[in-house]
Formats: C-alpha cells, structure tokens, sequence
C-alpha cells in the first residue's frame, strides 16, 4: 500500500423518504437558498413537489437555477453563481444527477470568490470559500455527492475539466433509492459504467503488490454493481437493485476504495472527457467506447489484473482455464464488451452516434488533460493508439 | 438495504512516517496536550521520542497520563479527566491500540464534563462536549481510530459499556504500519480476530434480502485479514501484510460495512464482553471462544449466511460440494475453528486461560448489555446455551 489521506466529511443519509428532512437540514445552513437542478424530469417524477415543499415547510426562501445539462458548462455555471450572489443566497441545494451536483457545487464556489472562474479548474488557483451544499443524488453515477470534486465543461475552449477542494463536499448526500426506480434503462446502463469504471481506473491501474483491501473492495462493490444491473434488466423498478446501485454509486468514486494504491492515474477519463466535451453524448456511453480500447492498448502490461478481473468480477474461472495468459486477457476485455452490450451501453464510436470521430482534437485534450492531471505515461501515440483500438 | 445514515468525520493520514506531522496537527487543536498511553513498550520501540520529538517541536505542551490497560477501566479514566481539567489540556492525543483510543476519548469527555462519567455509559445522559481528540493507532483492531465509541470496563461493577458520540470522532486517525511490526504474533493473531469479529456481526445477523455491496466489502475486507494473517505466520514483520491490516482495522468497525444491513445486532461483542470484564484476557481472545459456539448456536437459522463465509471467506468451495446444508456448515465453523488455532488464538475457554468459567455472571451482564445495546432476540436461556456451546 502507498501512503495516503482520506477524509469524507459528508454525511450519507441514505433510504426511502430521507428527502423528509432536506428542509431542516437546509435550515440549519441557511435562509435563502439557491436550487440547482436539471431538466423537467423533476418536476414530472414528483421530486420537485417534494423537495419545495421540505424547504417552505422549514422556513427556506428558494431562488431556482435549472437547467443544468448533461456535461454541465461553464456559462451555465457563471450565471448560476452570478444569481446566487444577487439573491444572497447563503446555501446551495443540488437535485439531480452528477451533473447536477457538480454543477452546484462549481455555483456554491463561484459565489463566494470573484474573477474567472475557470482559473479554478486549470489550477491556476485554489479555492478559499465556497457556499454549504447539501446533494440530492437521482442518478447514482459519479460519487459526487461525497466527493469533493466538480468536472465542468468549458463550451467556449471544448475543455472538460475538473477542480476539487475539501471545501467541495456536500454536507449530507440524501440518497432514496425510490427516487431512482424511473430512470430510463438507457441511462441506467451508462451510471453503472461509470460506476465500475471509477473503480476500474485504480484496479487496473495499480502497482501496487499487496493492496488486497483495495482490490476486495473493488471486486465486491463491482459484482454488485453487475448483478444488480442485470437483475434491472428484467424488472427496472427493483428498488433492492436500484438500492444496492445507489451505494455503489456514492461510494466508487469517494476516494474510499482507491486510496493507498498510488496516484489517481486515470487514463480511461482522460481518453472519454474529450469524447463528452465535443459531442451529445453521455459521459458512460463514453467510457464503455473507450474502456476496450484502452484495456486492449494496455493488455500486456496489465494482463494479470485483467485477468483477476475477469476471474473475480466477471466470475469467469472456468471459461479462462487452460489458455494462454495473452487469450485468457482477450476474452475477459471481450466477455465486458458483451456485457455493455446486454445492458445496452455501446461499445464504438459509431453505436455512440460519433461518425465522424475527432482523434485530432480528442489527442490535444487528453494530453492537456493528462498533464493537469498527472496521468504518466501516455504520448501523443499512446493516445491515437487508444483511440484506434476503440474503433476510430 | 436498510436506512441509515453514516458519517466518518475523522482523516485517515496513511503510511511510514505519518507520526512527523503529529506534532503540527496537534498545534491547530491545542497548546496543552494531554498523552494518554499504555504500558511502557511504546517506550521500548521509540514510538513515545517520536511522539514527543514531534510534539515538542511544535510548541506543544504535554501532560502524561500512561498506565491504560487492555480493557480500560472506569477509575484509571476518571483519573485522566481529572488530570486533563487540573492541567488545562485542550487536546488529548492518544498514542496505542484500542484500549488506549478508547479511555482517551472517556478522558476526552470526562474533561469537558462535570458528574457522574458512569451515566454516559448507562445512557443515562448524552454528550454535549469533549476535547478534541488525535488517534495515533499502533495496534489495529478496535476501529477506534476511526469510530465515535468508547468501551470502557467499570471495575466496581464488572460492567463493560460503551458511549457513543459523534463528538468523540479522533479528528485524524495517524496509521503509520511500520509502528506494527513488532506487535507479538499472539498479540496480531487476537487484533485480527477482533477485525474479523467485527464484520461478521452484521454479516452473519443481516436480514437484508439483498445486500451486495456490504457482503462484497466483508468478504473482500475478510479476504484480505486472512491472507494477511497467514502472511505473518511466515514474516511477522512483513510490511505489506501489516499494512492491510492495518487498513482493514481502521474500515472495519467504522461504521461503513455494515451500514445499510440492519441494526446494529453485535451478539459476539455481548456474549464477549463479560469474559473480559472478569478476567485477564484480551477482547481477541475472548472472541474466538466466542464465535464457534455462538455459530454452532445460531446454525440453523443463518447456515446460509455461514456456508456463504465458508465459500468467499474461506475460500472452501470445493470441500463443501455434495454436503448436506447442515453439514456444510458444521464444516465451515470447524475450519475457521482450525484457523484459529493455526494464529494461535483460543477456541476454548481452558486454552484462554479460564478454568472456571462464570456462566452466571456473565449471562447477567450479557442480558444487560442487549438491553443497553438493542440486541433483540437472546433469552437467558439462549445466553446459557451460547456458554455451554463454547465448552463452559
């Protein structure tokens, strides 16, 4: 294990009708709050109803901000906390998805700090205040809702970017599973990508040679993630499956389960946030194009844990014995293409509605991104390799 | 799943040499410390110069309160309170295992609290305040470091209560695992059995019909306490197999694996508690007299949950195959029984030392502490039956 800190101050209030209490937990932070959230979805599953009500019931004063999209951008986010600062808004509440939350959390800093806001997410500074923020989770997918990171597009440069700070996390994520039994299987099949590929991205990535609490968290939470998956397949209202995909969600992407495995060397979002930022398309959907590309440019170098994959998350012991290590690797990555097939994830850029894909312009940005990052190890080279094996 | 909540405040601050920033951190919370320690081998193995070194170099002013026992005890806490108030602390830091963690957040309250300490335990009254607290861990089990408990041993009454607040989180829980390798393998072999213990409670007593994710990260966390056990038998200075354990003593009991699966129905820790509130034995060792008889006890209504341990825990899937369900089990609690003694760690109260053992007064205390703790179900019968299974 490496040497690491870990700290998730935000409280997990998880269960059917914990919405109940958005009102007084507001409260308890501020008067005049700033209601972040998405499309009308909200208003049509009822959420909205029940989220407004909690908050008048508890006193709150509400100036709404919808409209986040999907890739929230940064124009978006500029006016979000340019209304926030003239409603005096004093708290911020989140409803929706990733994007939603990572929106809000990117208005609760912008409202509190002035000058360019972007300087932010190319580190150019460090963020000093930042408005309370308590998140309502609706898709599970991203763990922003206990992270302390905001991923934001920049519409004006295409760059999708991100900015962390212990300032960032939420104070409470309300997670109600029951909230999420609507959400169209299209969508569901692209959160439980995201999910596994946030656990993922350490996995394979480790050096590390004994981290087995680490990997035993990742093998357990991900098989989760499959079988619950799976069992939404035949029936998308389990709410059983929905609840187990719910905790996954907020869990895989905390920090918790990658701490101590080395550095946050994530190359398959930094090869997809390119792919996001350039054209409609979701941030899963992205990462199931590229996730088999990158394991096949990265087969032989991380065969082993390729196949540890496969033999402890995809549970495919026997179909592996008896071949070589390299086949054994290419039926573990094949084996996960079908099953984002089954589930309804594409698997090409063509699937994805990308005919025409952009390799130029995605390189110039993984690298950007891989810099910023502290991804090590990819060249220019690497980068088109990757983008060829996933079919452009 | 069930509703919960779960909020783990405290940073984990992971690797070698974590201790140089004690001092530091101990700055921003205090001027004047109070060290809460055990007996004298933090002073053999340099840990107690480092502490100071680092302490004192940050202008920290220390009074000493040593002598915590395994099993802390009410009169030595109270001791330390009075001590904390006559010195003016404003920061305790507790540098040990679980014991000393846990008398130092007693000490941590008492100091900020006048009356009765007893009636916190009793639940008789709630906590309003306590000194902040750091947690230099050097003997993983308890979760200590990382959990809002204190369980403490009143010897005037023989009892064995806890408190819980989350006012007593250590604010960051120092891991440094190279302060492990010289823990005795007797003295490992009883923390791993604690760490073990810890996730079976709900892992075994769960009534969720699908919990995947917490079953995932029990096994997958149980998994890694084995392998890492079996690892010192060979090298008990290992430092990767250290490590891990390290972690998994932080994770365990902190709230996290079992959130989510049901209250908090911790049969083993009230069965265990009376045997060390009578007698000279650690918590570890207790529990290892413990487990085989309360799941010989409990067979037949979980024997799913316990082939289930013997298929992903103890990896048996072979040897079960063509068992009858009951069988299965039996064969599942006589190994772990085996692997027990293979660590070197008591299946029976003689081979823990206890000749006559006080199957009355225990099953007082143990009724009690259900009560105290809401573990539904166990008659005095039940406890009675429990004892005997484990050889009483």
């Amino acid at each position: 294990m490496q040497p690491f800190q870990l700290q998730i101050p935000t409280q997990a209030r998880f269960g059917v009708g914990v919405l109940d209490s958005l009102g007084t937990e507001t409260a308890r932070l501020g008067k005049n709050a700033l209601l972040v959230y998405g499309k009308q979805s909200i208003k049509r599953n009822g959420v909205y109803d029940t989220v407004m009500a909690s908050l008048r019931e508890a006193g709150v004063s509400v100036t709404e901000h919808p409209g986040v999209k999907p890739n929230p951008v940064l124009a978006h986010v500029e006016e979000g906390a340019l209304l926030a600062k003239r409603a005096g808004a004093d708290v911020v509440v989140a409803v929706g998805g990733g994007s939603v939350i990572d929106a809000a959390k990117a208005i609760a800093l912008g409202a509190r700090e002035t000058g360019d806001l972007w300087d932010f997410f190319t580190r150019k500074r460090t963020v000093s205040a930042a408005l309370p923020l308590l998140a309502v989770q609706t898709v599970p997918a991203s763990s922003s809702e206990m992270n302390a990171v905001s991923v934001i597009t920049n519409d004006a440069t295409k760059q999708k970017f991100s900015v962390r700070s212990p300032l960032l996390f939420p104070k409470i994520a309300f997670l109600d599973p029951a909230l999420t039994t609507t959400i169209p299987m299209e969508y569901t099949a692209y959160a439980c990508t995201d999910i596994l590929s946030h656990m993922m991205e350490g996995y394979f990535t480790s050096t590390d040679p004994w981290a087995p609490v680490q990997d035993g968290m990742v093998e357990g939470i991900s098989r989760a993630v499959i079988d619950s998956t799976d069992r939404l397949l035949l029936d998308p209202t389990d709410l059983q499956a929905r609840s187990a995909i719910m905790w996954a969600g907020a869990l895989a992407w905390s920090g918790l389960v990658n701490a101590g495995v080395g550095g946050a060397t994530i190359p398959n979002h930094m090869l997809e946030h390119p792919l996001s930022a350039h054209h409609d398309i979701a941030h899963g959907a992205g990462l199931s194009i590229i996730i088999p590309g990158w394991l096949k440019f990265a087969r032989d170098r991380v065969s082993n844990r390729i196949i540890r994959f496969g033999r402890e998350i995809l549970r495919m012991g026997e179909s592996l014995s008896g071949l070589s290590e390299a086949a054994q690797a290419d039926l573990v990555i094949s084996t996960l293409e079908q099953w984002y097939k089954k589930i309804g994830t594409p698997i090409t850029f063509a699937e994805g509605g990308i005919t025409e894909p952009l390799v130029d312009e995605y390189t110039v940005q993984a690298m950007v991104l891989g810099k910023t990052w502290g991804v090590p190890g990819y060249t220019e080279q690497d980068i088109r390799e990757v983008y060829r094996l996933c079919g452009a």
